[in-house]
């Protein structure tokens, strides 16, 4: 009789690409809020299903670590990525909310660009997850989240120039500055996922 | 003769312990300050004091850890708690500080809501240490840390847009806003320590 | 025949000193900035430089770890380190960039103060990171930074303090704010790079 192993779940893969999923939904959901003709209450509605969706995926994740006995990568690094991919849902939740509770009327220049950064690297997060299993292409998808990220933060300087520039009323800059910043923070947030895989893929390499 | 087995030293869970307990006293002093008729420069000295004793706490574990040869749990696990505890104290501290020397008149609505979910958290945290030792019930402690950082956080957005109304002098509302997101980040400080303790359940377990 | 070891690559700690020697030219560039007579379009173009030869370095860093057997601590606590030194780099040059592209004029009083906190903790973090290979010394560059930061701290408080005081435009207290508080976030991060080192320290040990 041969040797027996204990086979590694590999439904955690299944269950951090669902949760990336979710931010692909929740960065399209932004995109929409700030389109024309988009109704904010609906949006914003929709948006707090896909962050409670995403709160789901990411118990599931928790869970299921507390009850594996083998699991494909250290414990505290399968709960680092759940909680980091999460936090991105809850920023980007937060700039929707922030849009309504504001009234802000007129959104600056620029925030679709941040918005679009948001998509590109949602998508990017989504399609790496199940190359976690392999362990191949992750230095790719990490170079390339820092490269968004820089880019996001070039122009998120550039929005603030704009709003500092004298135009707005003060407290309008206040409001939208807020905004600004809660962008900038998602997409940091995802390069924290980014780095949080990267180091998964040191470690386990 | 029977195996000796080396003893693990259980005074961390003392001074981890003691270390929230100053986290209560901040708490306290937090909504002293907030409160009818308070003398704030007191309360200053009081919260300064305070700050230090934590400190004291805070070198202790970390010279414990340097001196022990059997740790309960990790040493960077035990370094990080530690670090996670003192940040509190030094953001409940900035608030103090901050009330004082920008001489705000007026704070506004819902601040003293904040300050209830600090001093509930600070319970909730000095509860939780004695359970390092069992590593029991600290999945209900980490969950409900969790819920009062999602209500302080929908609690500070409405603060905020309060601010953001008009009514105040828009300087005004800058020394505010300030003042509103250190108490929000003492509450986020609050989840990170509960994210420390689920993470060292979670590799424990 | 004896018995043959691997050895350890050392040189790790040469490119760690060489990132902090990045961090203590952009310190400096950051001072000329602030300085009577600068030209800061010149000024920003060697920071930008400089920002540049700090990434080359991680780069090499993140590198060097994919691709060695046997790393002198660590492999995620290498990737941590040579993240937080360029962390560093990252807020010293996003301050100058604000400088520039927020147009401001006049820069308050204590911010130069602030920006010779930022060289001291640079100066300190490069002459720690050879310390790296003996594990020497390490305590007391951990307790200093730490103290440089509460002192960096009280003095960004009372620098917003002055902002608030009435004396400005509005919107030119939003700019300084800016600036200022990215001066605080670049302190902050070397303390971030600290703890990493003390973590480093404490596990070895």
């Amino acid at each position: 009789m041969g040797l027996r192993f204990r086979p590694v779940d590999t439904s955690f893969y299944d269950l951090f690409t669902e949760s990336a999923n979710h931010l692909v939904k929740g960065a399209d959901l932004l995109a929409e809020m700030l389109s024309e003709g988009a109704d904010p209450v609906d949006v914003g509605q929709r948006m707090r299903d896909a962050e409670h969706a995403a709160d789901e995926t990411t118990h599931a994740i928790v869970k299921r670590v507390n009850s594996t006995f083998v699991t494909p990568f250290d414990r505290e690094d399968i709960y680092s990525l759940a909680s980091g991919l999460d936090d991105v849902m809850d920023m980007m939740d937060e700039v929707v909310d922030m849009i309504l509770i504001y009234e802000v009327k007129e959104l600056p220049a620029g925030l679709s660009n941040q918005v679009e950064v948001l998509q590109r690297c949602a998508e990017l997060t989504s399609a790496a997850m199940p190359n976690l299993r392999s362990m191949q292409s992750l230095d790719e998808y990490w170079i390339e989240i820092n490269r968004l990220e820089n880019a996001g933060d070039k122009n998120h300087r550039r929005i603030l120039a704009h709003l500092f520039s004298g135009e707005l009323k003060t407290i309008e800059v206040l409001k939208l500055k807020d905004i600004v910043e809660s962008l900038e923070d998602a997409i940091d947030a995802f390069e924290k996922v980014a780095n949080i895989v990267e180091q998964i893929a040191v470690k386990e390499s």
